[in-house]
């Protein structure tokens, strides 16, 4: 497995694959690696692809007071995962490697950018955008997988894909849980035991969503999302969205169906975590 | 010389030059060729490059009153003219094709977007960002050929393609002129002879400062552009801005010297022309 800061060095390292006539698959992280980021790392290999793995905390994602700083960081264990899964080379550039100063492009959609996460932060889908953009551009894949578990972010990187014309294949992958049923994320490291019990009302609420939805045919947004709310707000969790979303434009909807969603998220103590329900 | 409308067809045409082992060379164009465009076009063909030309007029980047709808259009005066250049392909898409609606990602440069033309075009920059990021999507071209005419529009290219890694070399052309010293433009033909003579006023006075820079060895900005408007405004015409800058980050300058240059724009009756003169 190559491990590889430059820029120049992991392109030529995957133009090397690509001769030789295989696919190349990438898996875009920020790191501190869990069983999600692998769900998607032995989709790419089953998929027959030379695997990519980039590990970057992007600053550009993080607004001021955010969490950029404490974000979890440890390369020596996400490597020693990554060799587990016979990755074939891991991209971790530095952040002046990333960002040559003064950077000044970005990119960004409107409308569907500003809703749910973008309502609460601002900027955020464009600096996912901006470094999505560059990392597709530098590893230049047939193929890019991202979870369901960041379902605003997968349908705003699916139409940034098609309207700026990259030709690439954006394959999403199911949300992938612990036991608990708490969805992995590299932000469940800030719980203390207390918030994690406290964190799983989330996932409860959007279990017995599915279930209405699943077993009692229970079709009325307005229902589904007033018996949720009524779920999170009874434990000591700050509410911060649950909507019943179209999954193409996240515009409201008044009926679940196929291709919508439950999207939600909440603050426990300063921990923000966001989880999702969908009918794909 | 293939004839392309859809991105499909262009794309699987320009793999199938890649596969034999040919450079890509792209010059983009809004059509109504001069030559300004052909010299690009024969850059490219001396580079060796299998030349791709693109004809889209695109509307992201005129705004509303603008001469989007009224600017000049004949496709098969360009065709012949590009046939006879042995341009290999040329891609024609429709507004349709190249924007499927909703179309929400834009692509933007802060800072150096807004001075010069910018601050006459709000928005402009961001939608030849939007549509040059597209097409370079599309083509993936090795090389882009870009006139120093637009000298704004090369600079923020050549950011962009840094800032966001695209793996193309920018090259550019001098500035072609008509034998009377106007700067090639597809927005000349909106001249009338009279306003044409009062046209050159701007190409004049920027002679002037030239000569003054390389024969008086005079590199006082003040007294370069003070020189400079005193001449543009003799004549009926709308000084709209004359400015020397930096070529790098268009910030001004307080001398002249090797990358800077003088950039300007005027107004003659509704038109708007554009012409600079650069120190390399």
């Amino acid at each position: 497995m190559k491990v590889l800061d430059k820029k120049s060095d992991i392109r030529s390292e995957i133009e090397d694959a690509r001769r030789s006539g295989k696919k190349i698959g990438f898996v875009p992280t920020m790191g501190f690696l869990h069983q999600g980021h692998i769900s998607l790392i032995r989709r790419a290999k089953e998929d027959g692809c030379f695997t990519i793995v980039s590990i970057f905390v992007n600053p550009l994602q993080f607004r001021p007071g955010e969490d950029f700083h404490r974000y979890p960081r440890d390369t020596n264990r996400d490597l020693s995962m990554l060799e587990s899964e016979s990755v074939d080379a891991v991209f971790t550039p530095s952040t002046e490697e990333m960002y040559k100063k003064p950077h000044l492009t970005e990119v960004s959609l409107s409308n569907i950018s500003e809703k749910l996460e973008g309502a609460f932060r601002p900027g955020h889908f464009r600096g996912v955008c901006t470094v999505v953009t560059k990392l597709f551009n530098i590893v230049k894949p047939d193929r890019a997988y991202f979870g369901w578990k960041d379902a605003q972010q997968l349908i705003i990187i699916k139409k940034m894909v098609s309207d700026l014309d990259f030709n690439i294949e954006i394959i999403p992958a199911p949300t992938v849980r612990d036991p608990d049923g708490l969805a992995a994320s590299s932000r469940n490291t800030y719980l203390s035991l207390q918030e994690r019990k406290r964190a799983l009302v989330l996932s409860r609420a959007l279990q017995k969503i599915k279930e209405m939805v699943e077993f009692q045919q229970i079709t009325d947004a307005a229902a589904l999302i007033e018996c949720g709310k009524e779920i999170i707000n009874s434990e000591n969790v700050e509410l911060q969205y649950l909507e019943a979303v179209e999954l193409e434009n996240l515009e409201p909807v008044h009926t679940i169906k196929k291709n919508t969603g439950v999207l939600g998220a909440i603050k426990v103590g300063n921990v923000r975590l966001i989880d999702n329900i969908i009918w794909e």
